[in-house]
């Protein structure tokens, strides 16, 4: 069996469900997952789709091709078919391990679907971990007069390993907008603030200033406003006046390593659609 | 515009979805929702369907045929079909009034989409409230000898007011085979535990006997076998060793009224589907 | 037996505790409750104990003036002492009822230590519930001419009633500094968000147009500054993009209800200490 | 400065904390954390201590032998004085490796107060983990006919390296009553269920067929009987019916890493004691 993925949106209209669900009859697929939003205060509608096809007839170069000049054409679908294929990933890190280990323990056990072709740093202080899981580990020190030089060789990485999308496990440095616009939504962050609260640098010493009772962690796709793209998922623990700067750290690692790992799951599942700096995260 | 909501089950089988939302279409209906699932386990099909018609052309009777006849044939299909109505809940009760307030405020809120004919039970203590919310009240004492006899003037209450589904807020007696045939997973009652811990009576005292550091509160369907019924919706509450039994009453009962609450409204919008003793539960 | 609560704070410093219970200890007191706090940063020494006293011989006057002038004076203590007396707490609501039953409904039930003198509201949309629990209800309609006007009405029924705290349950009015003088850090208020996210008005339409997948709701005793006071309890709840903003609203109550109950609890029960515009909440 | 910590209980009395604080006082000690318990139903007295001494004149075996002479006798206390000294922990691990990757991550970054002189396990599977965190790897197979004779290898073992305490980190085997008995609640095990729901083998399993939806994760101290040991921490996640038992098993996983980390911190802080099988928790 061939299994694809589709996801559509446009604007709402009728029969657009039973005409998506008929096409695929009619093309010999048969559907294994269906599920579709309708967000109607803009008036656009989303659905995610699963089929499955006999190998040996399926192409899916044909299926794109018929499916866009019928279909996508009439009702003004975006769209996108991807075939079940991991996604490779490039993993951003600087010093701190906590989210990298979780990610390759995962990635160890089979729980990820996806291939790490590398892993890139500012410092060298993670390369042991890289080494022990047999990962290939670039570093690429990063300072202020040699940023733009820094990304030209980050870029050039991505691209000669044919990267699908990045995630910054803990990266710490401002991606730049030429590395967001080759990966838009493609580049996953993990922010360690329950956002939009405690935007930038240092949010636990904010939230121990604030008194707040609880802490959270917020995984989003980065964009050129900072903290502020779309959300993925998010996670929260209370916290009281016995916590210390030190111990919120220490609880909010706990929190960004499964809100991270989660994020990237929903991602290679392709269970998040974007619109409007917003996301539909698919069950 | 006239709203029908579809709940169809069968053994999973190729083509189904696509055959569905065709016959839809086929009938001049646009689907506004759609959700599957699949028990691999079982290899059982579940559907959630919302479609809307024009009115002045669309009969349900006739749709209804028409579908029977054709598609639930065809594909072995069980399923139901609603129409947009109120469906009537009776409300049994005995002493404690915190399940009580909360589904009446709520109620008046008008955050339920159900009716209220009646408030039965067993004691006189909860009538003041029916009498504040205006509904009405009847007082059914159950003792051990008048236990059949009560159940028989239940019944009549229930038939004489076309009641649909029947809630047990903290009702505390147990509902006797009869009534559980007649209402065939339509009885919800809430269990003060997280099940299938600590079933039957007292279990906030069983709780802190065991020492648990989380108590929860479960929301089911009842069965012949006590508290084992399938399971709608359960919440948690963290406690320590500073909770005294008392406590966990407190804590708990906040928990119960949310907990049954939240399974009402996903009774009533008919995104409840029953098998094997468990729930399959539409987003 | 008489029981005491003592609360104290002071700059950190050798001995305080052991000179504290062997105070205690010498003027005949049993403690039955201690706990404390160190805010290492600031340095502040932070204590909460429930004592107990021979009930005949036990003069609590006495007792303040002997702490007052020995210990209180060697250590800059600053400190409060409450016999165990219900605090008289004042409702203040405007047309929203959720939070007003839900309080009133525990208040009944007698979980909640404290006596309710009046409720007031700028409306008379709710008078009928007060009405129901048979509590006093005063209508003081406020408009921007006469808001100096109405708030001198309030303190005169505030001062009359020898009112203890005052509660915002969903008030929707901004408080002046005059009655936040009178009463500080005695004004509790529940805001509808995740403070410090969404401060101000209509914090479900910015959480849903932001596309955060939790929502949050907290209480705080209110200052000057809008929605910025010290935070007492916070809870969340997990919400997705198939919520409109209606829903985030509904699901908000659940959230606004217990997190000011709770708030409300810990502030009758002496369990919250505030400084630097943060909370200490003794377990 | 020498730190100590002290746990006592006893029959609950008056005078107690003034008399224990007033004694470190007058040995020159200055207490830092107090906090204490008392269960109302079995009247016993639980308090924990945190105390400073200079360390030049401080000996801690004067100051034992003077506690129980003194204090001890009088009041009949149970008592437990540790230095600060980080306890000794035997890792016990079977096949799976996301429990110990977490621990070793901890451990590694400094989260943990405690030291791993050796991970010991029935098959060779994680070996190549413990090597690169640089920890021995002690390989003893048990079979039924084994078991006993592998015991005795266990007990030389953790006895020529003075173990404190073991912690099974999904060992997989049940541990027999000689162990136990060399080791009373200093045998820590995660179970991957919210006990007592679902004691024993396979408990996804059994969540999965009754349908629960929410599963838990517990950690306690081993005791004779399976599973019924003194509770330390648990913790829940929501499921629904879209979960494979697969799926269960992964997100268990995330579960028992945080609950069982969290135990162990709590355990080597000294925050735990045992009574009546269940246990206190300071904060």
């Amino acid at each position: 069996m061939s299994k694809i993925t589709l996801l559509i949106h446009c604007k709402d209209q009728p029969n657009i469900i039973a005409s998506v669900t008929n096409f695929i009859a009619n093309n010999k697929g048969n559907i294994v997952y269906i599920d579709q939003h309708v967000d109607r205060e803009q008036n656009i509608f989303f659905m995610r789709l699963e089929c499955e096809f006999d190998s040996i007839s399926f192409s899916i170069e044909n299926f794109k091709n018929k499916f866009s000049t019928t279909l996508a054409d009439t009702f003004e679908l975006k769209w996108k078919i991807y075939a079940e294929k991991k996604p490779k990933m490039a993993l951003f890190v600087s010093k701190y391990d906590h989210c990298l280990y979780d990610i390759l323990g995962r990635y160890n056990s089979g729980e990820l679907f996806l291939e790490i072709p590398f892993i890139l740093s500012n410092h060298l202080d993670l390369k042991p971990i890289a080494d022990s899981f047999e990962i290939p580990f670039y570093h690429i020190p990063i300072s202020r007069n040699t940023k733009a030089e820094a990304e030209k060789e980050q870029l050039k990485l991505l691209e000669s390993h044919g990267i699908d999308f990045i995630v910054l496990a803990r990266y710490m440095q401002i991606v730049s907008g030429t590395l967001i616009d080759k990966y838009p939504n493609k580049i996953i962050n993990i922010h360690h603030s329950f956002l939009p609260a405690f935007v930038g640098a240092k949010p636990y010493h904010s939230a121990f200033k604030r008194g707040v009772k609880i802490i959270g962690s917020t995984s989003h796709y980065i964009t050129e406003e900072l903290d502020a793209g779309p959300i993925i998922e998010q996670d929260i623990a209370h916290v009281s006046h016995t916590h210390s700067i030190k111990d919120l750290i220490a609880k909010g690692r706990d929190l960004e390593k499964i809100v991270l790992s989660n994020a990237i799951k929903l991602h290679v599942n392709r269970k998040v659609m974007v619109y409007n700096n917003k996301t539909v995260i698919f069950s």
